[in-house]
């Protein structure tokens, strides 16, 4: 039978590209003889030159692909991570990429202004999602849900300065747990904080140490500082950086340009600076001015309460009680909570430490759901967010120090044949190894060498060859080949799926 | 320890939600005594309510959430498609939601108006992606790569109008698989249609055809029935309406809105009406003025090695040669199909037929990484796109119809104790579980009842209950219960890990 020759097929398709190129797109599909195709393709380069002179190809700012190795890492991450969202009882959901515009008003405090809007294209207005919270609140309260322990795996968005080399990104990937419901105090805090535990355990991320503090200990201290209340959460923001900056550059911050008096900003350093266990709960308690304020007893209470439980769920250790963590998410109303790694992984001697910030935060936010309620309705919910960038950057350079390879593929078996003319028996061979469920590959050719068939099984790691050929053909037997041992034997047609299925099982 | 009383808890939690439903953000966290709280909430009452009259709290249009039983049916229709695409030897990658806007321009022919902008925010122009092949291409050409097989999952957006019911929405799931790179011609092309068998054999969504054409034989039709060039990609556009419209809506719609003389339109509704198997490829070779048509001839020589190859791999008689197919994109150049459920899976007596139209969809685009490459440099392509939005719905209304439940939870096991002030050893035991990485939960109360417990487990299908008490504790014993049989025994603390697992991996 006459087939397309690879010659004519790679003139056509050269040709053919050179008339995709330009803007015109209605003149794409009109080739039918080869004098049209030189015409057009002149007209084309006439026209398509000067209107795209500098065509670059990249992604948008602040956005990445992820290649196979990448997605076989993050794969591996979040199957981790969701691993122990599900051995802790949760369901999962999803929501839309994005919500009406006003669903994310007043959510995120200063951070805002880093929200992407979609274009008015006559409809409604729309915006990216920021965070997995606020769509959680807003599933909620619209379908009346008042208890839920759920996780969630998405990308979000924010129109941030991107710094790439920190595994910042304006699209990224949240995994998010979080439990939403009235219960008894501090039960289901203590749990997130157990979950974030086992994950950055089960990551082996190295040592790390979770941060937590109270909104109300913070809005307490600032009280008793003497932050006008119309400044808390600005005030709150700044504190917030204290991972990012020091101490010196948060004040000057608070007092030029947020016009918080000197001695306001001194007393909140005063405090800012102290973290510890159990104990500092213990030392708060006798600090009458912070005592006397209601809210901040509250808090200091329910951090009681939480070592308490983190002491028998055996993670307290991990925990320190830390007066500089703030967040700065608007929504955030009780215990609040930042995981962060105490040395980075992949250090080597005498290079500096890689800086990744926070890996895991989240905290109580009981009023976020009743600002979605039209009748108010309250219902209080805890959670946290696992960073999974920054994660995946850390292991990313880590293996790429260690030198690890990944199989980005999970072939397990590879259909190959020593001799020319054999691709409707590979493709009979081939059809029926993927119908009993084998993962099999063959080369898309239709005589390849045996030698590349090979070759291709070792660079792809694939473990098993199945081998036709003339002589098996009239033996009704196929030769399975180790990859790695090199080991031929031949079997019987009729057992072989069987046989590879026993060798599979055993490796 | 004094703890937050429920009341004043809730008191406080109702004060706050009255606080933050007014638009000023600032006011959120200023509140720390009880007539401060008075006093905003009445402020924020009279600033509120005229400016938020009607607060309508709902998803965009044309999105919807996935609730945690729908997220249940979608993850298992997922993993039927993705297990077949790593059967079939594929690799994972990932794209942003969104590309500059100029990546999208020319790709989509009428559909562009389709396209979602971001709003120009002061950066570059972008649009959220319309489908994940276009992207594809996009890596290909960025990345200089010139061979892969790869699939993806991930959300595509359309301003189309809704037919919610139909299963078609603004925000929806595609799985694509494509191979790229130069082989010989029609093997990849043929594991294509192979996937599509394979992935709706294995979802049993009951009996399908797929109907085949190629690009270059519709092409040849337009020609020699007299179309003219510049209105290919348009005609084709109509022409791919057939499976929601009659022949004479879509004839109609050439003639008077595409402006194609009405002779010519008759000419191609003898061709469109045709369809058959591989036989219909042998007449059409007989249609001389078809056949002397150098890209239809091709285009049929293709379809003849396809359908020999189908033979082989069990599948011919799944596939049917169908001129009426189009395929409205733009970048398709030759071989293209699209997979149609015959009947639908759960159809009652006497009822009308679930409309679906196609659930999985391809072909192959030759030119479209030419189109990002600077230099024009080509690397032809074939994929598939299945549809997962539509077979989440039919598989829904299956399960609605057979009254199927699905558990959204995979806890195996639950701590319970029948007496009070138990908390603390509860923590002790759901950790040493968790540790032992058991799925296990506990109610998050300091004195559940113990029937409220075992009816949990009974409502969420948790098969095993250990139950500790006074009693338990001082014989150093945990009492296993199984929900199902109801049967309790007695176990050693120090080998409940090891029996719990020994039953799980039983059951």
């Amino acid at each position: 039978m006459p087939q397309l020759g690879l010659l004519p097929r790679r003139t056509w398709a050269a040709l053919l590209s050179q008339l995709l190129r330009p803007p015109r797109a209605a003149c794409t599909g009109a080739v039918s003889c080869h004098s049209q195709v030189a015409e057009a393709v002149l007209t084309s380069q006439m026209k398509s030159h000067p209107e795209k002179p500098n065509f670059i190809i990249k992604t948008p700012k602040g956005t990445r692909d992820l290649s196979p190795q990448q997605m076989v890492v993050r794969e591996k991450i979040l199957d981790v991570v969701v691993s122990c969202f599900k051995r802790h009882g949760a369901k999962t959901l999803d929501t839309p990429a994005f919500e009406l515009t006003e669903m994310l008003a007043e959510k995120y405090g200063e951070e805002s202004g880093l929200i992407y809007d979609l274009k008015d294209q006559g409809g409604e207005l729309l915006s990216l999602r920021y965070d997995l919270t606020v769509p959680f609140a807003r599933y909620l309260a619209m379908n009346k849900v008042k208890k839920m322990k759920r996780y969630h795996v998405g990308k979000v968005w924010r129109r941030e300065s991107p710094t790439i080399v920190q595994g910042r990104y304006r699209e990224f990937c949240q995994c998010d747990f979080d439990i939403a419901g009235q219960f008894d105090p501090m039960i289901p805090d203590a749990e997130c904080l157990k979950i974030m535990c086992e994950i950055l355990s089960g990551l082996q991320l190295g040592d790390f140490l979770i941060k937590v503090n109270d909104r109300r200990i913070v809005d307490g201290i600032f009280a008793i500082c003497g932050v006008p209340e119309s400044k808390f959460r600005a005030i709150c923001s700044s504190i917030d950086k204290l991972d990012k900056m020091c101490w010196k550059d948060v004040r000057h911050e608070m007092v030029a340009k947020k016009g918080l008096a000197p001695e306001v900003a001194d007393r909140i350093g005063d405090y800012v600076q102290c973290h510890g266990g159990v104990s500092l709960v213990e030392q708060m308690f006798q600090d009458l001015r912070l005592s006397q304020n209601k809210k901040a007893l509250e808090g200091l209470e329910d951090l009681k309460l939480l070592f308490e439980y983190l002491t028998l769920l055996g993670i307290a250790e991990k925990v320190s009680f830390d007066l500089s963590l703030a967040r700065g998410l608007n929504y955030y109303t009780g215990v609040i909570y930042e995981a962060v790694l105490l040395q980075s992984p992949v250090q080597a001697e005498g290079e500096q430490p890689l800086s990744v910030g926070s890996v895991a935060a989240g905290g109580r936010y009981d009023g976020l759901v009743g600002m979605f309620d039209p009748k108010g309705h309250m219902v209080p919910c805890v959670g946290l967010s696992i960073g999974v960038e920054r994660i995946f950057y850390i292991v990313e350079q880590r293996m790429k120090s260690f030198g690890e390879k990944v199989r980005t593929t999970e072939t397990q078996v590879f259909v190959a044949t020593p001799q020319k003319n054999f691709l409707q028996e590979r493709l009979k061979l081939i059809a029926e190894l993927w119908d009993a469920g084998i993962k099999t590959e063959m080369l898309y050719k239709n005589n390849p060498k045996l030698l590349t068939q090979l070759h291709y099984c070792e660079n792809m790691g694939i473990p098993l060859v199945v081998i036709i050929g003339e002589q098996e053909l009239k033996e009704g037997v196929i030769k399975l080949r180790s990859v790695a041992s090199r080991e031929e034997v031949a079997i019987k047609r009729e057992n072989l799926v069987a046989e590879i299925q026993k060798r599979l099982s055993e490796s």
